[in-house]
């Protein structure tokens, strides 16, 4: 082969590759928007269309297969929310509306919330995902005066554990109104981040932009990778 | 036999089943204390001076022991904390002591810090352990005018989501200062509580009493059982 047709079936070889780890990323996310997570890796394999053999080519177990399908649709998914947030001047209702949105995905996602639970903390820490979002909309709203902590990763690791832990209360207690108890921890977390109470009641008020449609167009047809 | 005899060897059995039990818990604590967690249950139950079969009798698996064994040793160091508070008039300042001494743990006991993360957000919402105590603290402080939060259920999610979050930050970052950081949460859970950030301020850079010593004590040399 020339260097420049080996070049060529190398860059086809490294596309095909990525095509069959995209196509097992996306059947992972529709058996968890199923709530079928606990199936065979041959099913998952099929359901992706590609080779039971190739499953391993990328993933070792089922487990890091759900995870790294929970770490892509939490990327998506902070992507939605970026989008869904453009319309607002004030970086701390962004930061609240976010923050609400996402406490209410556990209930309308019951298997997304127990991947996302299993990973625990580590999201919390994660570099991407909603973590480097979180800690963006808090340093914007500090410089723009809204927020007055003066330890922004301490203002991410409160609200990130109170996201992780939310969904384990949800989790635990199918009767809770999700809506009015993330919105009652949003509330204390614009108190903590230096709005005045009567503010923070305020923001938490708010209606939200009607996601409930596209939320679910987005976590069934979304493209597996989001890279 | 007699009833009062069959009674009294029921009696006696059961006593030794609770004593196995709390022999191979104490092991465990031993364990972890040591970071030897990645022993044959052979080696456990030889430890525990109690025959290799009596280990089923007891736990399904070496996980469900050490789960078991920190959930003892969580349900100690609440009493302990209750302990070392005792002396505070101030609520809020209990609650501050309590949560300031549970940050500095992780770096004491890097171990016991890997399974308190490995159990995840469940400790924050458990019935027993620190959970119950950072509620009734809260309670106690909203009660006593030094809190103001609306929402104790939200404030408890909160910092224990926090508190999770710090362990799994100061896993990851083995450079980071565990008291700053701690203190500074502290600090930020405070204001949230309903506290000025003078008042938070000062009430993290009061001095903590010496527990160093007495806490190696306590958990090496706690009777494994703590009812």
């Amino acid at each position: 082969m020339s260097e420049a047709m080996s070049k060529a079936a190398s860059t086809r070889g490294a596309r095909r590759r990525a095509q069959t780890r995209a196509a097992l990323i996306k059947a992972a996310q529709q058996l968890i928007a199923d709530n079928r997570t606990n199936v065979a890796i041959l099913e998952i394999t099929q359901l992706a269309d590609v080779g039971m053999g190739s499953f391993y080519n990328h993933f070792e177990s089922r487990e890091q297969l759900f995870e790294a399908a929970v770490d892509d649709a939490l990327e998506l998914q902070g992507a939605f929310l970026d989008q869904v947030t453009t319309d607002l001047e004030d970086p701390a209702e962004a930061f609240a509306r976010s923050f609400r949105l996402v406490g209410r995905l556990h209930r309308h996602f019951p298997e997304l919330s127990k991947v996302i639970l299993s990973q625990g903390a580590t999201l919390v820490t994660s570099d991407h995902g909603l973590a480097p979002r979180a800690l963006r909309d808090i340093r914007t709203a500090v410089e723009a005066g809204r927020f007055s902590t003066g330890d922004p990763t301490a203002a991410l690791l409160i609200a990130g554990g109170a996201a992780l832990a939310i969904a384990q209360h949800l989790h635990e207690h199918p009767d809770v109104d999700d809506a009015a108890l993330t919105d009652s921890v949003t509330e204390s977390l614009l108190v903590m981040l230096g709005l005045s109470a009567a503010d923070a009641r305020e923001i938490v008020a708010h209606e939200l932009p009607d996601v409930g449609g596209p939320l679910e167009d987005f976590w069934t047809t979304s493209s597996g990778e989001s890279a």
